[in-house]
């Protein structure tokens, strides 16, 4: 911008043509002027660029990021310094104000006069921050339907006090309407009488209810990726999908709004989007804690957990939730037909990880379970088709009362379980209960120690491929804490090669909950 | 911090010394060794430092800064590059990570070799940001007591379709606890059957409700102050107040997350927090919004009011809830009396606004109006006192039967409105009427411009005497408007020396609300 009234602080005189060139430089970047702005940085590889989040080195990475960024508000220099260093550089520092904001930046540039003209060589720039706040709601509908300061008080002192929790938005809660990620569902619901009996363990316990937090439609989705409300945000990966079907809650955790996040798990609905987030997710025991009050979705494989940031706040959930005095694994297993569905980079991770665990005396070396790739392909079967027809048996007569009130991606899959027949899920049943078994007695003392999911986060924009390979290989990993009813906690212990968070979880025996927890505290103090 | 191991990238050799002053410098810096910091700094007017919001010349001034200064948190030094200039001159570049959060920022000094000393002679720092959140609560609890998305829906639609409220907790909402800015009074309870009428006619007009908004206790204060729930946050003047008592729906509007905040004004509590804060207030002719439905605390002049960014979005509110259809203003008073109670600050802009009002055509030049100092003692004192009785009247049993509840702020207030016979208030309220008589004849068919408040908002950590002259002179502006019974809006047309919001108030005539808020929009649009 030129700014002719514009004074301009420097203790010597100015050199020639350095203020030309930093109208020019202006004008190029509130016009967004591409060119000009390539031509008055610096040829060649040592010009820099830098703010708080990237710093590029090399007129040509500048130059490909600027042509990819978005024109800039208007704005106005405000002060100008100029301190020449030597004979022919200069450092400019100008403070800049938005008018339509009052934000306001800063930036500094150092410029060199090479072969006739001035260049910048090095670049900081401070983007205008502050000012009057953009319009946006006070919390995100994509993360929480109601909350409050608090929702719902604690009943009583206890080991909780001052913890708070988002509350998935299927459980149901004292004078809270029960929403079900759907809105015409939500419509037509009256204040619930009652509170579901783990909800209210934790406010006996002392905890407090921050909101009622979002589910993807009748948790049947792992994606977190609401038709109506939106996709809850992953804060460890921007631009990433949370995971679902807890993905309200997940997204409250991981941003600190809360302490806990109360969700369930059905087929991975609380470790997939812990995974995703880098948060700890616990699912259970099928049966450890009361899912009554809870909207089902697959009774054979429902669970009520839970997301926290950290062990310790996830075992002092477990602690008012949990009773199972089950004793701790001293046997490590590895299934590599199972592991087979993550992605090269997770599964190396996770490898290694088993490795430091051996190396820091943790857990003596993996063992390799006997379970073959086919098996697990009939039993993934099986869970798929039980899930699907008791899924359609809780909510199917509602469903069909109203036609097309689902997003795409779970009207699908409600449709497609509608055509489940009772016999077929009889007979996935049998697979089922037989999987239970064999699950039950391969982990008999041990702790199996697999990827959580397949990879990280997948982009929102990722195409129908990606997502639905990422899906399938997912479900395989997950499937086995609900075949067995076993207890599983994932741990933030791994990366993607390009840097996502993906969870690796330890399945216990039945019943080993608080001590499955006491081992992921020692992995949590010692691999991490 | 030292960092051996990292790479610098500099196209030539670094200068001698250059990278262990850099280092010193970290060093320091982490350290908060303010004297090493001090000496590393080019002694000087022309040394400069800078971020985004503070541009320091002089290594006094950023000296005097850095006194100041909290430590700041851990980081390393991720990437350092180093651009030397001319022969006795160097750029140096460090991006930095805190380890605890993630966060990343980057800080570029160019240093000169002074008297065989490398020293900083500028420096431009963006602070690290972005990594994982700090634990905080979805919502701010000294604006919001519960909120939703939306909490409640629009009830049909109309002009205020997609029309977000904020409402003050002294409004009944069908379904929701009414909670007056005491916790006792809250768990005391039940969730209301009833919506406030003029809560009512907004959501039958398109508008939802996105929550309840903080008010001071029983709206018997000007503050935003609330003890129990904190002071709401002023967004333009940061350490400020943001005013009382409609405080929650006005930082809420302030802050972008709602586009209308609805109150009540009994002796300023929309338009003093409109003033603070930079918005537009409304507090209506008296009686011509219904105030059924809401939580008294002097009939005798509460009102129903709100608090919008701007004029046109006020007036969207007004065409819904009022129907004054007198004629507007043909003349301008001034009452210098009333006046004299203002900031000689204050007072000067409310002198330019009239003049420029003049200067536009939108007015003839103000009238003197005749009111003495002695007569506004007088009128003002029967305003306090029929307040304070109607104040007793309203909660006095309650409070009796709960002793302690209260802040101390608002409990001294009631416990001297306790004090007030019924014979003194019947006295007052004589005074009252004639007042409202000679006001109403004084204001017909004119318009007072007088300011909103005495100045702009007090700091949060204000001595107790200047809070009290704020409010001593802030209440004789506001008196008017209720001794009137007459409308009046407040406008952010002026600032305080020191850069503060203040406001403008129009009173106008009974019944002329629709026509004052057509003048307020012509003012915004031409003398803003």
């Amino acid at each position: 911008m030129s700014a002719p009234a514009l004074e301009v602080n420097c203790p010597v005189p100015v050199p020639d043509g350095l203020l030309a060139a930093f109208d020019a430089y202006e004008t190029a970047l509130l016009a967004n002027d591409v060119e000009a702005l390539d031509r008055l940085f610096a040829p060649g590889p040592d010009t820099v660029r830098g703010d708080g989040k990237v710093l590029l080195v090399g007129h040509d990475s500048i130059a490909g990021f600027r042509s990819g960024r978005k024109v800039i508000p208007t704005r106005r220099v405000a002060r100008l310094l100029v301190r020449p260093a030597g004979t022919d550089a200069a450092l400019v520092m100008a403070s800049t104000v938005e008018p339509a904001t009052g934000a306001t930046g800063l930036q500094t540039q150092l410029w060199h006069h090479i072969a006739g003209e001035w260049k910048v060589t090095a670049a900081h720039v401070t983007l205008p921050a502050g000012g009057r706040p953009a319009a946006a709601p006070p919390v995100d509908p994509a993360v929480w339907r109601v909350v409050g300061t608090p929702l719902v008080a604690a009943t009583s002192g206890g080991p909780l006090e001052g913890t708070t929790v988002a509350v998935k938005d299927l459980f149901e809660v004292a004078g809270q309407r029960l929403g079900a990620g759907n809105p015409v569902w939500l419509a037509e619901q009256e204040p619930r009488r009652t509170t579901a009996p783990a909800v209210a363990a934790l406010l006996a316990a002392g905890a407090e209810i921050t909101g009622i937090a979002r589910t993807d439609e009748f948790a049947y989705s792992l994606a977190g990726q609401n038709a109506h409300y939106g996709t809850a945000p992953n804060v460890a990966v921007p631009g990433g999908i949370g995971g679902g079907s807890s993905s309200g809650p997940a997204s409250a955790v991981a941003a600190g709004q809360v302490r806990v996040g109360l969700g369930t798990d059905t087929a991975g609905s609380i470790r997939v989007p812990a995974s995703y987030q880098g948060l700890v997710g616990v699912r259970p025991t099928h049966g450890a804690v009361p899912s009554a009050g809870v909207l089902p979705l697959a009774p054979s494989f429902d669970t009520v957990g839970w997301l926290t940031r950290d062990v310790p706040a996830a075992r002092r959930i477990a602690d008012v939730l949990v009773t199972g005095t089950a004793a701790a694994a001293t046997r490590m297993m590895v299934l590599p037909a199972v592991e087979a569905h993550a992605a090269d980079d997770v599964r190396a991770a996770c490898a290694g990880v088993r490795a430091n665990l051996v190396a820091a005396g943790i857990l003596p070396a993996a063992e390799t379970g006997d379970l073959d790739s086919s098996t697990l392909e009939t039993w993934f079967a099986a869970f798929r088709t039980v899930q699907a027809f008791e899924a359609w048996q809780a909510h199917g007569e509602w469903l069909s009362a109203h036609p097309g009130v689902l997003g795409p991606d779970v009207g699908g899959r409600f449709a497609s379980a509608a055509t489940v027949s009772a016999a077929e899920a009889d007979e996935a049943r049998g697979v089922v209960s037989e999987a239970r078994t064999r699950l039950r007695a391969l982990l008999d003392g041990a702790v199996l120690v697999l990827p959580t999911t397949r990879g990280g986060a997948p982009d929102r924009n990722a195409g129908a491929d990606i997502v639905e390979a990422e899906r399938a290989g997912t479900l395989r990993l997950t499937c086995l804490a609900g075949l067995g009813g076993l207890p599983a906690v994932s741990l933030p212990l791994a990366r993607t090669a390009d840097g996502r968070p993906a969870g690796l979880c330890l399945v216990g025996a039945a019943g080993t909950d608080l001590a499955l927890l006491d081992l992921a505290a020692t992995i949590e103090g010692s691999v991490r």
